[in-house]
């Protein structure tokens, strides 16, 4: 192995093992995402799927398919298709989130306006399902409805405990496997299952997914309060500005006292925000080493993750995808 | 046949024939509705599927089923997918449409918000899709995807349609493919697969529900301007006040002189709309006998869907699906 390969990033590595399948992908998506009678689709579209996101679901799908052996053509549906939920619920999530970036990027909305983020979300939703159908597989498309589903209902439960101090770590969790980690475990899943291996890996590949989704998503609502703006493409603060109730505010508001109590009312509950408040909250949180309980928290799942993928064979990818767990939350070292 | 069952509407004679399976329907509408994490969902839903919509879609999934001879259990999921589908763009639409009324009640959006309609909307497809999965057939799944990429590719075509002179008929019949009979012909198509009749009989039952939904949304589309606001609980003039190009203002518009389209360039492209234009489009529209020419092209549709018919099995629910036919139009008589 040259220093080039040791330095590069473990989603890099998966990247590169997987070019051509990826090429693939890509291709596939392009294809589908065309529209005779709608031009303004591929302009949506377009817009987020060339925007260089990392494609880290479709290379999930790619790895798992690869890594059990799978010689057939339709992990690039898979792929393609897990991809396409994933930009559909990023525009259906800009219209929720009145965020403002995406990706580094204006996000749809403020380009085009909500109406098209909806109405294109669906569209890629449909597309993603015409793709599932070709693989004719009913057991890939129980597990994706299933995964639709979770997703869905996390969505609308994150809704609910946003702006509600007695949201506990349970609903979190409830919220994250919806917004993140069902799609991560479904990517992996149908990876399993295209390749026909035993139930112990389907479910290894399953438990994998959903613990690398669900550490990655703790990692990444830590550092929308870290400052970390330029590596993630997204505001710091926005859940914060959003009064959302991520796990390191849960963990403070469950050791507040009285006063901060009342701090977390005012900014959270009644959305009463000043100057000066976000920089408050960061250091409420750091006395009560509530962002790195959540650290802790997140590299809990990372073993969760790589103890799923001792059932598997002995791969190459199997390595990357080791590592990848651990880069997780190497991302806020 | 009693007096009562000739007063009935054709609606009313397929709801009391289907009653059994009809309730049925609701009952797995209701179980499906519900969401153990995120209690919002019902309430959502709740408002919209109580609200006493004629189910006309799933009475058609039910009727094609039964008249094709189906004794199995799987009409009833079919039905619910159906109706979950139409509630999920009702939903969506919403959004899309900042439309006041629905079913004469305030819409999701007024009581709750952009954000609950677009993600119920899509817990809804979510659960349409896991309904699908359990009828275990492809052929269903094929039809239901590419009925949702057609949904979706007509809303947004009708986005970008809204607002612009040259919209044609043949694009505006694109659009109401997308909008209303997509969803009819896969309604009605997905009842003759399940039952398993031969494929002439399967492409008769597509072709009914296609030209139903045609003659049902252009009527739809000329009630919108016909003042008739109680019939079908929606505010008049919404079509023209968010500037939509419907068949009977496409009509108007080409036979329009200097001064006609002036005024149209003002009130749809310019938007600049002021008391009495409403009603100076319907005196133009009237002027060159666009209504009466709309009216006529429905009843032309009214035939196809008649004649698809006679590729069907004899039936009393083939003669009230007939009888739809005749009905859909003469809402306007």
């Amino acid at each position: 192995m040259g220093l080039d390969e040791v330095s590069q990033k473990p989603h890099e590595r998966l990247a590169a093992w997987l070019a051509e399948d990826m090429a693939a992908v890509n291709g596939l998506i392009r294809e589908r995402m065309a529209s005779k009678h709608a031009p303004r689709i591929p302009e949506v579209t377009a817009h987020l799927v060339e925007a260089g996101g990392k494609r880290l679901r479709p290379l999930l799908t790619l790895a798992a398919a690869r890594l059990c052996g799978y010689e057939g053509p339709y992990h690039i549906h898979l792929a393609a298709t897990v991809e396409f939920i994933h930009t559909a619920t990023l525009l259906h999530d800009d219209v929720v989130d009145e965020s403002h970036r995406r990706r580094g990027k204006p996000t749809a909305n403020l380009l085009w306006d909500n109406k098209s983020s909806v109405l294109v979300g669906d569209y890629l939703f449909a597309r993603s399902f015409q793709l599932m159908v070709e693989t004719g597989s009913l057991r890939v498309m129980d597990i994706l409805a299933n995964a639709s589903a979770t997703i869905s209902e996390g969505e609308v439960l994150q809704l609910t405990a946003a702006q509600d101090l007695r949201t506990t770590e349970d609903i979190y969790l409830q919220v994250v496997r919806g917004k993140t980690a069902a799609l991560f475990a479904a990517a992996t899943e149908v990876g399993g299952v295209v390749a026909g291996v035993p139930e112990a890996q389907v479910e290894a590949l399953h438990a994998y997914g959903d613990a690398l989704g669900i550490a990655f998503q703790i990692v990444d609502d830590l550092l929308d309060y870290g400052g970390v703006d330029a590596q993630i493409g997204k505001n710091t603060g926005d859940d914060f500005r959003e009064r959302k109730l991520t796990l390191p505010v849960i963990k403070a508001v469950a050791q507040a006292d009285a006063e901060e109590r009342a701090f977390w009312q005012r900014v959270i509950e009644k959305g009463d925000q000043r100057e000066g408040d976000l920089e408050q909250a960061h250091a409420i949180m750091s006395r009560h080493g509530a962002m790195e309980a959540a650290r802790q928290d997140a590299l809990r799942w990372v073993t969760v993750a790589r103890e799923a993928l001792g059932q598997l064979p002995e791969h190459p990818l199997r390595e990357m995808l080791h590592d990848l767990a651990d880069f997780v939350v190497e991302r806020i070292a």
